[in-house]
C-alpha cells in the first residue's frame, strides 16, 4: 500500500506530521512525501521547512493521499491548476482521499468533494459549500473513500480511525499507543462551541 | 523571546512539530530552529526531512529550548558531546528547558535533569534514573525551569500548558482553539495502563 503525504509551500506543519507519525508505522506499508518538484517547503511559521522525497512528476498513483491545511499557502495550492491536476490523477484509483484542516478546500478545488459530506478546520466551514460539499461539523467524517479531518490536531484522530479501516483496530490501538496518544489538553476550548466568546475572537485574529 | 526547536537527525517528527504549532503561534516571539550543522534532517520513519532556519554555531543562547525524541537517532544525540555542550551552552541563561518523549533523555545525558522530576515516553521511563532524574508517570511534568513531556504527542499538551505559564490562559486557549484542539481518540488505549496487554506488546514490538 502506497501512502502518499503531500507537502506545499506555506502548509500548516501538525496537519500533516500528525497522520504521518500515525500512517507511516502501518505495518508493511510504502510511505512517501511528494512535494510540487521534489524539494523543502516552509511551514506556514516560517520556522522550519519539510523535504520530500518525491517530486509530483515521480508519482502517478497511491493508495492513500494525504493533504494538509494551511493559511494563505493553502489558497495558492486550490488555485494552482498543476497540483490539481495531480492530485486527480494520482488519486484516479485510490482507496483512500485525506485531508486535514483546509486541505479539504484542495480537494474541493480539485472536484473530489461533489455531493460528499466533508470538514475542515471550523474557520473555514462556511467554504465547502462552494465546492458542492455538504459541510459537516465533526471532528472526522468518512464518505465513501474521502476521509476528511477539522482543524491542524484533528489529523490525529483522522489518521488513527484510517489506520483502523486500513489494519484493524489492534493495529491502531498500538500506533496510537505508540506515540502515547492519551490526551490531556489543559482547557476544555478546542472547538468555538466550548471556548469563550474572549477566546473565540482572539483566536479567529490569530488565524487572519 | 527566543523559542528554539532543535532538530537531529532521525528524530520522531510529532514530538517538535506538536510544541512548534503551538508556541510559534506565541505574540511577539522570536520562533527559530536549529540543527547540528542548520541543514536538513530525516525524520524517523525515513518518509520526509526537516529544515531548520540556523546551525548550532549561529545560535547561543535562548529563552525556550524544546528538544524532541526519536529512535536510534535519540541515542545517538544524547552521546554526541558536541550536540551536549551546545545545550548546556544556549540554555545557560533560558527561562524553559523543554523536551517531548525520549528528547528528555537528552537533556539527561546533558545533566539537566539531576534531582529533577521528568518523564518521558512510557517505553523509557526506566531509563531516566541513570541520569540522576526522578522519573515521573505523568503528561507533562514541571520541576523549576525544566518541562518534560510524556511520548510523541504529549508535546501538545506540554506546550500549551508553557503557552499558558508564559502568555497567560486566553492566549493558550486562543491557541488551542486555532488547532482546534479537542481531542477526540478512537480508542482509550493512549497509556499502557489502559490498553489490553496485547497492545502492549504489539506496540513494543513496532518500537524496537
Amino acid at each position: 500500500m502506497r501512502i502518499v503525504f503531500f507537502l506545499y509551500e506555506g502548509l500548516t506543519t501538525l496537519d500533516i506530521i500528525g497522520p504521518h507519525d500515525v500512517l507511516s508505522r502501518l505495518p508493511g506499508v510504502d510511505a512517501i512525501s511528494v512535494s510540487k518538484d521534489g524539494g523543502e517547503v516552509s511551514a506556514d511559521t516560517g520556522v522550519l521547512g519539510l523535504t520530500a522525497t518525491h517530486a509530483m512528476a515521480d508519482v502517478d498513483s497511491c493508495d492513500v493521499l494525504v493533504v494538509p491545511g494551511g493559511l494563505e499557502g493553502t489558497f495558492a495550492a486550490a488555485a494552482d491548476e498543476e497540483i490539481l491536476d495531480w492530485i486527480r490523477a494520482v488519486t484516479a484509483d485510490a482507496e483512500w482521499i485525506t485531508s486535514v484542516c483546509t486541505g479539504s478546500l484542495i480537494l474541493g478545488a480539485a472536484e473530489l468533494l461533489e455531493g460528499r459530506r466533508a470538514t475542515t478546520h471550523w474557520g473555514a466551514i462556511d467554504l465547502l459549500e462552494g465546492y458542492g460539499a455538504i459541510p459537516t461539523r465533526e471532528r472526522v467524517v468518512f464518505d465513501g473513500k474521502v476521509v476528511t479531518g477539522a482543524g491542524v490536531s484533528a489529523g490525529i484522530d483522522m489518521a488513527l480511525a484510517l489506520a483502523a479501516a486500513i489494519a484493524g483496530d489492534d493495529v491502531a490501538q498500538a500506533i496510537q499507543l505508540g506515540i502515547e496518544y492519551d490526551p490531556n489538553p489543559p482547557f476544555d476550548c478546542g472547538s468555538p462551541a466550548k471556548a469563550s466568546p474572549e477566546v473565540v475572537a482572539l483566536a479567529g485574529r490569530t488565524l487572519s
